[in-house]
């Protein structure tokens, strides 16, 4: 993996503009990151103008932290339309497993729209590769995670996961784990325990990856490692910055302007992302 | 009332699921507020999940900020679960006395779901309990205020409301007044005037109380007196700490910031709750 | 134009309600600035209360940021209440241009409520005067801008539009520009370019446009000139107390902050508004 520091460039050189359908939770802290980035986010989920609004974007978000009968048919007609013109779609299947109508719709996006990029914790994919796990709510559960001891393991499981689905995989956590459908794989410790403290950490990293995705569309895995590397170390700047007596509000502002005013320089020193075949 | 302390540290200890059926505008705060404590909120109103998500949640949070026929019919599917599974729930009648929909829908809610908790300000509760009011919005009106001098007569009227309907009543205000349905009473006077010029303060409290009334469901009345006190005390810690030029935003910030960096002995010593009877 | 601070200050001893019918990306950062300059935010999108809750407000804001079926009914409904009942009414055509749905929503409100206000992006504004413009999502095209070379031109056309459909018409930007039906055209030149990497800089604007119509009902023109002030001298505070390492998160805060922490004199001493004829 080349450079966190050139992707994240990238994207402020071509200000990409990213169709989000996501939740009305943190879709504020979504489009601020973006704009931060240098990305022009685009929250727009009514279904009579899904395709046009595609259409104008160069990447696609499928968030399904709120969903509702309208956002759901939204969320296949834009995936439609990006598929047709073959833009980056990063599906977000947040909360799979905590309802019927949350795993059955993510499986279905997984199954027809064919995103490019799934971008998840370890709970929520667990449900949707039927491996097993319980169900946290919208955060992991702490059996599933990745550790040190399981990683091999569970790295052969979600490389499998990529290849047979062809899409990117990413699995978030205190070990960020992405397989690639050409078998490739990577580790990333970047990031701090305040991240999952904030709501809407994942949704900013999915919104973000999508960013990084079309900005470096023909080499998807590598974006991907890139915008988790990149996260992780906004997370890490806003802890080091982090007075006395601030919490994950302020959390949340530090690592958001952690995109804006870093530069690319922060990025490389600090990245640790690990090959892993 | 022991400690709001010991009440703060139950829900760090037992990290609750909190399912909120809440307003768009305040969601994020509510939820940065509950993972602030420890809790894990899901913020859920589709009513093809209501009970499902209420099932795996500890207590259940019904906010009619902004309603719409979905989010209505998602409240109530999802408190008749919770009244099954003896689920804690709180009902926030935001903007009640507004319009009849908001009116008409916090008096079914209380009618037909009994939340075993109200929480409101006092324009609210006067609207649902019949004893005149003006309408500000969403905020109190002044003349509604609970003042040194009326405190005596309006928590007599809380008392006799607390015990009629078989739910903790919490009125929130420079003086917040909360009555059991076994005639408990108690003043609560922590908190800070900027509070007000926030919004949110209100859904945050709900939020907050939803999260200690799981902790300690055995006795709600102390687990509202609990969760009063420090909501209060996070707005005293947010004004001190308030920097020049600093406002509303900021104190946001702060006030969400506290819940996660005091211990349990900066709520302890700051704690202002007096019973009443 | 005689004075900004006098409008800032009307609007906190008059604390008008304003009634937002806006989109849920920004909705927060909508009623944290109207609660920190004294006004009382209601954001109430349902169509049962459209009409009840203008009814109790002093203005209205009509933001198509996130439209869906329901709130395209609310905002008709909220409109002809507030004609009726000759509230000023702000109009925020977010994104008109990206689809058909807000192109012609947009229209279809400025030509079926006729508001007296239209606060939007130049690329916003040229789409519903139909002078032709691109579509950058909901930011402005870059070829849109108001420069010092272009400003007489695009005064004159702003002008022309703001007779014909009988409102003040305001177009954000580097430099704004206002015109009124009675041909009074102003430019604003107070501001930061920071304000352009925050989501909802435009949202929380037309916003505060609705609450100073409230105070200054007689005077439209002045109001929004004094608006548009406020809100570029609320940027340039933002960023002048921006900290190292501090983003667009810290900047929108900073920004809110501004309105409750700033004076009279702050707003006086700052304001670059000239009138162009």
């Amino acid at each position: 993996v080349k450079s966190c520091g050139n992707v994240w460039r990238a994207v402020r050189e071509l200000h990409p503009i990213v169709h989000c359908i996501t939740n009305y939770v943190t879709a504020n802290d979504c489009a601020n990151l973006l704009l931060g980035c240098g990305a022009s986010p685009i929250m727009a989920d009514a279904v009579e103008e899904a395709e046009e609004i595609t259409t104008l974007s160069a990447s696609l978000v499928l968030n399904i932290g709120t969903l509702n009968g309208d956002t759901i048919a939204a969320m296949f007609r834009a995936g439609a339309k990006a598929a047709e013109l073959h833009h980056p779609v990063v599906l977000d299947p947040v909360g799979a497993g905590a309802s019927a109508l949350r795993t059955e719709t993510a499986l279905k996006l997984l199954h027809e729209v064919h995103p490019c990029i799934l971008r998840c914790n370890i709970s929520e994919w667990k449900m949707l590769a039927h491996t097993g796990s319980v169900s946290r709510g919208v955060d992991a559960a702490d059996i599933d995670r990745v550790t040190p001891e399981n990683i091999g393991e569970m790295g052969t499981l979600l490389r499998r996961f990529a290849v047979e689905h062809g899409c990117v995989t990413a699995v978030s956590g205190e070990i960020d784990l992405i397989a690639a459908p050409d078998g490739r794989l990577a580790a990333i410790r970047n990031g701090d325990a305040m991240m999952s403290g904030v709501t809407g950490s994942g949704c900013m990293l999915s919104a973000w990856c999508a960013a990084c995705a079309a900005a470096e569309p023909q080499d998807l895995f590598h974006a991907l490692c890139a915008a988790h590397c990149a996260m992780g170390i906004a997370g890490e700047i806003a802890r080091r910055g982090l007075l006395p007596g601030e919490g994950n509000a302020s959390f949340r502002n530090r690592m958001i302007d952690a995109f804006g005013s870093c530069g690319k320089e922060d990025w490389e020193a600090r990245c640790r992302c690990e090959l892993l075949s």
